[in-house]
């Protein structure tokens, strides 16, 4: 087979798929060459273009290491993330809903204490953050795990700022208690824009797009027999509830930061400044599919 | 706007768009946004899946150096290069076709004399390289550039060996004379597998597919008031011609490596062993669109 033209490339494409290893392979191949000519059909781009895409992907590829993931910011920015999320969580019911993982999540954060200080000595205004964890039968679930972080007052994570800081912080793992509770402090976290100083900064500027997410704090939370969650609790009244860059926004996952005067805190801690206190009770999601496997995924 | 779904966060991210800085840039990343949402509802990844997708992007920036350009490989192999070529020479009328730029391409190749031996010493078997450059209108063009470039008799370029040879080899710049002719000596490049040691290497044996392409040798030819004719001559008779993993083969683009015996050449060079004879005449485009500016591309 040759001599292609326009018309005819995306079926010699499909028929060089038939020999693929197997049949999920073949269907997104297939999906991925239909969609992709469409695209190109559609714009019919100039050399200049497609040069300018491939030096695009490149430089996105450059701009991924072991502090940075870019196609990850390109995921969340062009809302295939949250699709894909979406998808993955259909007829969630009355389970806390979820939203897009991000790029700062690190496996392994440093187990903690019930009640800890995680801020890890980060300046800002302090923050408790407490919540409940329960089934979908509304019984609490004690031993969950509970991953939190968080970015600082000026909308910087731990990872991006290890050099001077020198450690993680506002991050850490908690586990439930006997009544599914669980309890640390940290700092109030801001709104921020995501990096926006590589390929994908440009994309946001040539599309007229601000980076700012709301300010919230995420949440995976595992517990045996159930879907692991992913989510953030977003602070009500932030300006950019409207517009996250992202389009991680629910109406369900936005909480009220309670501003307290100084004095004796819910855990006993006396602070001689106000604070702030989050508070979030979620519910998890019986793992129908894999309850068996779903528990071998919990963290030893 | 906030609690997208899967049904509405393309329109979401549509909305968002509506400040491009330009009309072209919002109709590109419109159509982007569109064509990959319809793909992923169509495929509905996993998180696992959409991860090996994250990561398949990554590496295959990753791989992408001064030499070697894994997004050109992919895109080639998935069809898109041949297709944007395709869209871009329509009514292309009885001017040479043109086919995939491909990755090994370098500017500023060296500028070779008219008859030069360009193989750079690598060992292979003689190849004279001639040909004629004319116009629409089939008056020949003096003056017009002509870069060739092709593999060694195992398939490799220059540039994927130059830590061993030195320098840049199988590669020249020559000018046409009076008569529009060019010609130089070389080596028979073989059929190759394009580079397959890296994701793109890995996604053809996922589908299934061989990274063999026909033995060829590049052209691309610069002349004034002309479109720049990108293209390649293929080795009649190749057992890939049906099969070229970047879908670039066309009947008019086969031209006929002939044998021949030793002793003289048709430019007076006495050989002792046999040599062959690759011919091709050229037929560019004459620029409509912007002649002035075609010949100010010309390089100096």
């Amino acid at each position: 087979m040759r001599n292609f033209d326009e018309f005819t490339i995306t079926d010699a494409v499909m028929e060089r798929l038939k020999d693929a290893r197997d049949a999920r392979t073949h269907q997104i191949s297939a999906a991925l060459v239909r969609h992709l000519h469409a695209f190109i059909r559609e714009v019919e781009p100039t050399f200049a273009e497609w040069e300018a895409g491939i030096d695009f992907l490149t430089r996105t590829g450059h701009f991924c290491d072991d502090k940075r993931q870019e196609f990850i910011l390109l995921s969340d920015t062009l809302g295939v993330s949250m699709l894909v999320d979406a998808i993955n969580h259909r007829g969630a019911g009355a389970s806390t809903e979820t939203t897009v993982l991000g790029p700062f999540f690190v496996q392994d954060a440093p187990e903690c204490e019930h009640g800890a200080d995680i801020s890890g000595g980060i300046a800002g205004e302090p923050l408790l953050i407490s919540g409940t964890v329960c089934g979908s039968d509304d019984k609490p679930l004690p031993g969950a795990v509970v991953d939190i972080w968080h970015s600082d007052s000026d909308g910087y994570y731990d990872v991006q700022q290890l050099d001077e800081i020198g450690d993680l912080a506002m991050r850490a793992r908690l586990r439930t208690d006997a009544h599914g509770r669980f309890r640390c402090w940290s700092i109030k976290p801001a709104a921020y824009p995501i990096p926006h100083d590589g390929p994908v900064g440009q994309m946001l500027e040539a599309q007229g797009r601000h980076p700012w997410r709301p300010a919230h704090v995420h949440f995976m939370i595992w517990a045996a027999r159930h879907e692991k969650l992913v989510t953030h609790i977003f602070a009500a009244g932030d300006r950019y509830l409207d517009s996250d860059v992202v389009f991680g926004v629910k109406d369900s996952l936005i909480g009220a930061f309670v501003e307290k005067p100084p004095g004796g805190a819910e855990d006993g801690r006396v602070l001689e400044r106000p604070y702030w206190h989050l508070h979030h009770d979620f519910r998890l999601r019986l793992d129908t599919a894999d309850a068996a496997l779903a528990a071998d995924r919990l963290p030893a």
